[in-house]
């Protein structure tokens, strides 16, 4: 086990019926909130009127900045801290999944600093304060509402970036099961895989040879969320199949499965945040494309570990390290398809012929991360495999 | 998945050489420690020094509490909340096992109030304040480190009894897997006795009927902790094995194994209080008594629960669910029984006619906790089993 520190501070309340509470957390924090949500999905299925009433019962003045998009853009949280300063709220409120709660996340960090927010994505600048946030999480994918990350893209030179920050982890998380009850087929496979992913890079990016415990927290979160997605899918409002998920993929990502792992790197997010930014396609649709490629290029160096994988998800036996780990690879690959994932870039529609531009564009981020190995041959060699 | 409110604040600061650090720490509380530890163990095998060395170079005031023992008693806690009192501190330091982070909890609550504090463990009445505690751990079984319960014994009337607050969580708790090199071979079994039992306690005494997840976390924890005991015996300074037993004994019983289950209740736990309240016997000794027998009373009621058990921890298959999970009981108590830890009375020396005085005083704390279900005669039955 490597030297950790582990603090995760973000309370979550869990449950039915739990978002009534909204407005009583948001007023520990402030009298003012400004209410950051995207496309308008939480008025059709009724969670906006919750929370505004929820909101409302403690008298909380609303600021709404509602428009959000999937793969969240800088320009629009430039907008969101203009509003933010504007109107001086003292606390953000995220509806959303992971793109509104990472651009609530940007906009807490701008509104308290003169600083252009961008300079702490691309520049290693450090944020030095922000504003509360809390969530209401919508979708449950990225664990942003139990972390302290967050991933914008600048349309300019299509960057997609990420910060981190013990002032952006949200202070209180609400998840109710049951606004995910209407999620979609497709968004509700793309949150496995993102979920699945998230754990496989710190599974195969770690620097420690001996983690039988983390390896157990991670197996354990991938079969229940592999088996609960499966149950989602046939019936979208299972509620304990819903609920399983949503507590398996905040758990996925809040710290948990990486603490004494060492720094972990996450190469196939890297490569992944190049096709979201180029093709504003949905995060977990590019990482079922990009996890799968990644891995048969990544499996030559610790087949072991592969095969370890390959034996406790799927069960499979084989004296050969190598054989086993491609096995589940393809096992793998062929269960994202099944829960209607995609897992080519043809069936993305993006070209074979902009791999270059592809592998360009992630070695700027490869550069950033400081992931050495990954030169924009090595991209091109990952991108070659997905397919 | 029951509804629930899941927030654990501790900073965990967790490896090799991380003792220096607790000088820093202590002092963002406050300038005068009460650093309370055992019967000085600490001063042989080098902890005391470390710890005072990182105090002094942050100019710290040490104000020493020794004295702490196994079983801690209520009437030495009072002499430290005098202390406390007395000398002004700021804030509490623990350097120790469970026994004496308990005990620095209830002085540190004792130390900001002017009730007498064992109302806080039999009446009901609730902590309002207390002071910040942080611990330095040298016993790996508690979880106390990173939850916000303690457990003390009033020597009158024998009553071995708990408290749970927000106030009495540790701030920060520095987890050095070489401070368990010198624990004896007894202890670090019992220690894993404990671990074990706080994570079975919840995986058969709770609410929730579909709980894939936590099922998961509980087993791989279990496992872990069995293979890191069974090196651990064989090689005491083996750092990866005391690593990874130090880090899955927290995570057993600081909420993530059962949030989400319900109510949780601890009939074991209830029992075995009145065993080293009764007779000074090591906690974890009396729950290695404890446990097999309570499990043989317990399947009877959901033996598939218990054959689950056996199978993800033993292999254990068999068709008939009760048939299985004796054998899952058995193979449990013989583990403990190779690991050093008594699995009867009789090993205690408790002699059998004392049985009928143990179910009443366990009774006492079967009611103060709600067991419904435990009377003296249902406890008798149980006990009858510990053989």
């Amino acid at each position: 086990m490597r030297n950790f520190t582990f603090q995760n501070q973000t309370k979550i309340i869990f449950g039915k019926g739990q978002i009534q509470k909204t407005g009583c957390e948001v007023a520990s924090f402030g009298k003012k909130v400004l209410m950051v949500y995207g496309k308008g999905s939480i008025k059709r299925n009724g969670i906006y009127d919750q929370v505004v009433a929820s909101l409302n019962a403690e008298r909380l003045t609303i600021v709404e900045f509602p428009g959000v998009k999937s793969n969240p853009v800088l320009s629009h949280t430039r907008k969101g801290i203009d509003l933010a300063k504007r109107e001086g709220v003292d606390v953000v409120l995220a509806v959303g999944g992971g793109s509104v709660i990472d651009s609530a996340k940007t906009i807490a960090a701008g509104a308290k600093t003169e600083d252009d927010v961008w300079d702490y994505f691309s520049q290693g600048k450090t944020i030095q304060d922000a504003l509360p946030i809390l969530t209401v999480v919508t979708v449950s994918a990225s664990a942003s509402e139990m972390n302290s990350a967050a991933v914008i893209t600048k349309e300019e030179g299509a960057r997609k970036f990420s910060i981190r920050s013990p002032f952006i982890q949200p202070k209180t998380s609400i998840l109710d099961p049951e606004t995910l009850f209407t999620l979609s087929h497709e968004y509700s496979a793309y949150s496995a895989v993102d979920a699945i992913t998230h754990m496989l890079e710190g599974y195969f990016n770690n620097k420690e040879p001996n983690s039988p415990l983390q390896d157990r927290l991670v197996e354990g979160l991938i079969k229940t969320i592999m088996e609960s997605t499966e149950t989602i899918l046939r019936e979208p409002v299972n509620y304990d199949a819903r609920a399983n998920m949503m507590w398996a993929a905040t758990l996925a990502f809040n710290g948990l499965t990486t603490a004494g792992m060492g720094k972990v790197s996450l190469p196939a997010h890297m490569i992944e945040h190049s096709l979201s930014a180029l093709y504003d396609i949905a995060h977990g649709a590019g990482l079922s494309i990009v996890l799968p490629g990644w891995m048969m290029y990544a499996i030559e160096k610790n087949p072991a570990r592969f095969a370890r994988l390959s034996l406790e998800i799927f069960g499979i036996t084989d004296n050969d390290n190598f054989k086993a780990g491609v096995e589940g690879i393809t096992r793998l690959k062929e269960w994202f398809s099944s829960i209607g994932s995609p897992v080519s870039l043809r069936e993305a529609a993006i070209p074979e012929k902009d791999i270059d531009k592809i592998a360009q564009n992630a070695y700027v981020l490869a550069e950033a991360w400081g992931l050495t190995d990954y030169s924009e041959t090595v991209i091109t060699d990952i991108l070659r495999r997905c397919d």
